[in-house]
């Protein structure tokens, strides 16, 4: 929950202010004066009458009434002060930049909860601690640099770690990244990344918000608020792209030692971002790279057009691009490229790339740009690779460039390498609120990243002949650990998953009847002995009743034999369904082909549960082995539909099963549209 | 052949030199003044007397000897003014950085030979055209900038484009990467990447040489010459990291399209590179990267520590290096590390990463990195993050880090990424010769990507029971086109490659002592029907005589049976082999696991014949299969051994049968040590 008194202050208090610009008190009451806060300003500061030109109060006690109070004093004073200021001076927006809290210690963790009890009981907002505080249109509450001047349609950030922030936004600007506002939540003792979004989508306005977040996230506490709000967000027209940072073991050893981040499982992360619709990145470069085409037009398709000057940068973009899934397609042969080719000097190609030379000149980079907007059909945007080996000035073109940029209905991407020869160029080019791409195989990766990146997927639960009431009796009823198979067949059958029918039979009168009912071929296991094997206590294709009748006398006969499983006999190839529940995330869903896919090719993808049937489809469809599914080569598969059906049936199940924390169905035998379980294992943990 | 007169030259002349730096001719004698080239320098201009202070003469013919000549004229006037110089003037050393030539059009392509005509008479070598020029320490004869400073211990730089040249080197040149020469070949008309590679093996003195080579290629016209000396440069100490562009369909007709590269299929260059031990890169950033991490010391393991003031970007390094394999141990209790946490600030880790927290300072760094260099014996290497949140100034630590740079034995990869913050504390630490790597990410798989690229491998042959002259004779008597079974197994027999027995039999008698010589169980195949399965022409699993005898009876009886074919039934898992002929390359191997493995996932690993054992092991283990043929969960694999002896014998016949334009066994079966040919096709093309 976001105040109003935090985002728009009409009076702040510097808690801990100090003259000493090299302290965070002091660099934090600078950067407050100098971005322009014009509300009332106030600092505490027992040891100074004045500091940077204004009053100081000896304490808090003595402050009028105050919105929002930036506290940079030791942790220890913090709760007190908290107190005193959300009971006595009204105030609703906390900004704590104190480290010392529950990062460090049991002890600072007992103080941050008096904080969050505190807050919480005022109503108050509380970013940090531990934080470099925030940057609204209102005030600059930050103590470090650089400060970026905002702009209502640039990247709104959030960032779970403060320096990591500093560090990203000296990673954009250089791109001519702009931003919206800053976010640092620290330990996110109250606030945290997910509750900043959704502060953000309660508040969108489609007319004037921006459309663009970039977040950084060490540990996702709330998995639902994050999902929610993201995708509600991206369905409103925003663009997200995060850095979850812990992917590796390694890796979330190193976040849990920085801000006490729980490790959560990677997949359960990759499965949440693909259903918000996230774009999912893994470094600094990558999420300002991302956070750049997020600034351009959007591209509707994913037939791209190069224009260069340079041959070299236009193959390894093509490279790029082609390695991601977009396309470069060849201009069509049009009375329009004829007449652009009369444009251009001799020697010029306009296939594509459209290479126009190391002495193509603005008036040409122009009429290429028009050629591709208005007349080229298949293209859906340009990238324009313009550097300069230092002979002339490269002004001219890339005014013209500018200008397209603003004008032109596709979106362009221009990749700027000269950062040396033509720096102040460069530096025109961005003032001009425009982005630069200097490493252009770097953008081609950022676009696939996009382009591969899913819809938001719809949060609606299956229910069409999934039995709720008899799942939950049967859940209620079950014990914990591995469930027999009584168990799991009613729970299928509640689910609508179909599986191979079973008959435990006991005479051989039993057996004859079985075997009419289940039809033929069928398979004959022993019930009893664990390695039924090992004491030959099963048989396959069994085609008649003489045979059923033979083995059955065997098979009772063999020790420790109480009865004799018979069922169908099914066939196709193997698929396997597998879920866990991973606390705070639910159940992530798991799917892929069975045997050594699985086991040793871990050729699986991953979804949040529930599933909707898009989703699901589009798991089967990233499957290495989908062509397997799908049938190749005249080899007959499974029915996609009914794959991704009883994914979404499962997934639907185990919605209202949180007891059930692990189980798979493997294999799952597919041939055609007869798709059947015939083993699975579920674990029930009350 | 690089002649010593266009490396060191005593005197060049500039032809088409002129006062206006805008102009290609202006900016390179610019270029040559100011780099401080030693020797005569003279100018060719018909239109003026004198030309940027220097003496012009109107021609050519009116020159005294001159060592070196660049020429900016029209392409047209080169071939006749090459000859004069050649012929008359003693002139060995041609840089034409003119464009016009065989990557405009066919009478471009013209001049072009009658130059090369002209200086392979003459014993000169040709840069060019189409180029920018050459770097050496002697002389800066480029028209563009930057112009690097040289450091002899900087990298070699190759490059096919000219502009390409120009950003990588502005990507690098803000990272610290230094130059020891740089090499622009342009349409590559006599001396191209991999001759300018033989000049720099040839003259390589482990004393004074760089060990640094990187390079920009669009077309390798001379594998051998590449592979050769590359290898040859890696084993004599070098690191060399390489962008072939081009690598997609699109992108090598866009490099097509440029210099008229002749594009060369992908998993070709990923043989040669592979073989080469070349780190490929896709991108201008990466090389530059890669380039950087080759100016650190050597890492001579996996194991790295990171150092860091700041959790974020230690976790996403952490996240980069175990995806690449690399890791990040945890730091062993020891007394070194009790004495360290000593150092260090309260709540400061000494686990791995070594977070000694925002307020860290110089001496801690020392410490730290002391600890790491002398101490902690469970790491190879270290990464130390350092940036600023813009409080107080950091070039204390910066001094430290960059004397621990120069002292320490184990590689410090610097990650500075406050490229705003502290920009000066940043330059000042490059002027010291370093190199920084702003984003840890791209370091991480820059690293990553070293580490992973294999040594060079051996160029030697394995002939060991494969009998060439008899190969020889079998490939010089087959006819054209796919060969008959009896030809491969002439050719298998020869190279020693196992495969199944099979003998033919036309009589029930034969059929008896056939199956006798094979043993059990084996198989049955009429010969002379095509579809033979659909006739019910194949029986498996034969296994005794009296069915020997009753099939014999059937299958002769079919229609269109000729004979019977009886053969040893094999089993076990199905592997692939396959080989290709590629164009200048030779034939690249493939290996992998058969059926689906190789048809719906692709997953096969390929290598440049001929191939040594420990390149096929290699090859073998690289496989996303490979568990499978090593054999997992008790289920029985394939000796590695032998399927790697397959791979070399099949790569010796064939590097003596390049007739051999395609062929595949597939499968072979294997099971343990008994891993057999079943099915082969060979095409042979003469």
């Amino acid at each position: 929950m976001l105040t109003r008194e935090l985002i728009w202050p009409k009076s702040i208090v510097v808690v801990g202010a100090s003259n000493d610009v090299a302290k965070p008190g002091g660099k934090l009451l600078k950067n407050l004066i100098e971005n322009g806060f014009e509300g009332n300003l106030y600092v505490v500061n027992p040891r100074a009458d004045e500091v940077q030109g204004i009053k100081a109060y000896a304490s808090v006690d003595e402050l009028p009434e105050v919105e929002t109070a930036v506290l940079a004093v030791p942790a220890k004073l913090c709760p007190e002060m908290c107190l005193t200021l959300c009971r006595d001076k009204k105030t609703r927006g906390v900004i704590i930049i104190s480290a010392g809290f529950s990062e460090e210690s049991e002890e600072g963790k007992k103080l941050e909860q008096q904080i969050v009890e505190t807050v919480n009981t005022y109503g108050a907002s509380l970013i940090g601690p531990n934080c470099i505080g925030i940057i609204t249109p209102a005030h600059a509450s930050v103590f470090t640099t650089p400060v970026p001047k905002l702009d209502q349609m640039g990247c709104d950030f959030i960032s779970s770690s403060g320096a990591t922030a500093v560090f990203i936004m000296e990673s954009g600007i250089p791109k001519g990244l702009h931003f919206a506002s800053v976010f640092s939540v620290g330990n996110s003792a109250q606030v945290g990344v997910e509750d900043v979004l959704e502060f953000m989508d309660e508040v969108f306005d489609p007319k004037t918000s921006t459309r663009v977040k970039l977040l950084y996230i060490e540990s996702i506490q709330n998995p639902d608020k994050l999902l929610k709000h993201a995708s509600s967000l991206i369905r409103k027209g925003c663009k997200i792209a995060a850095i979850k940072a812990g992917s590796s073991d390694a890796g979330s050893r190193a976040a849990s030692s920085h801000t006490g981040a729980m490790a959560s499982s990677d997949s359960a992360v990759e499965a949440l971002f693909r259903k918000a619709g996230i774009v999912r990145c893994y470094g600094r470069e990558e999420l300002t790279t991302v956070g750049c085409v997020f600034m351009c037009k959007e591209m509707k398709g994913k037939r791209m057009a190069i224009i260069t000057h340079a041959g070299g940068p236009a193959v390894m973009l093509t490279d790029a691009l082609e390695a991601g899934g977009l396309r470069i397609p060849q201009i069509e042969e049009s009375d329009a490229k004829e007449k652009l080719k009369e444009h251009l000097f001799p020697g010029s190609s306009v296939e594509n790339p459209i290479d126009f030379l190391a002495t193509g000149n603005a008036e040409q980079l122009g009429a290429i740009i028009d050629a591709c907007d208005n007349d080229f059909q298949e293209v859906d945007g340009m990238a324009v690779i313009y550097g300069s080996p230092g002979l002339f000035p490269v002004g001219d073109v890339y005014e013209v460039l500018n200008k397209k940029m603003h004008t032109c209905k596709k979106p362009i991407y221009p990749i700027l390498p000269s950062v040396i020869n033509v720096s102040d160029d460069v530096a025109y080019f961005l003032s001009e609120g425009n982005v630069n791409f200097p490493d252009e195989v770097l953008l081609g990766r950022a676009l696939s990243k996009v382009a591969n990146t899913p819809k938001p997927h719809t949060d609606e639960v299956f229910l069409d002949g999934v039995d709720i009431p008899e799942i939950r009796r049967i859940v209620d009823e079950a014990d914990n650990g591995y469930q027999p198979p009584e168990i799991i067949h009613r729970l299928f059958d509640a689910a609508g998953i179909p599986r191979v029918q079973e008959l435990v039979v006991k005479t051989p009168e039993e057996a004859a009847l079985a075997a009419e009912k289940l039809g033929w071929p069928l398979v004959m296991k022993v019930i009893g002995p664990v390695h039924k094997s090992d004491v030959r206590g099963v048989v396959l294709n069994v085609h008649d009743q003489e045979i059923v009748l033979h083995e059955f006398n065997r098979l009772i006969n063999i020790p420790e034999t109480e009865a004799v499983l018979m069922a169908e006999m099914a066939s196709g190839i193997e698929l396997f369904l597998g879920a866990k529940y991973e606390d705070r995330f639910g159940h992530i869903m798991l799917c892929g082909m069975g045997g050594t896919m699985v086991e040793v090719l871990k050729d699986v993808t991953s979804g949040l549960a529930p599933l909707g049937m898009c989703e699901a489809s589009s798991m089967i469809k990233n499957l290495k082995s989908y062509k397997i599914i799908k049938g190749y080569r005249g080899k007959e598969g499974a029915n996609q539909r009914k794959f991704a059906e009883i994914l979404v049936r499962l997934s639907s199940m185990l919605r209202f099963a949180v007891e059930i924390k692990e189980m798979d169905i493997n294999p799952l035998l597919g041939k055609g549209d007869r798709i059947l379980a015939v083993d699975a294992r579920i674990r029930i943990e009350k």
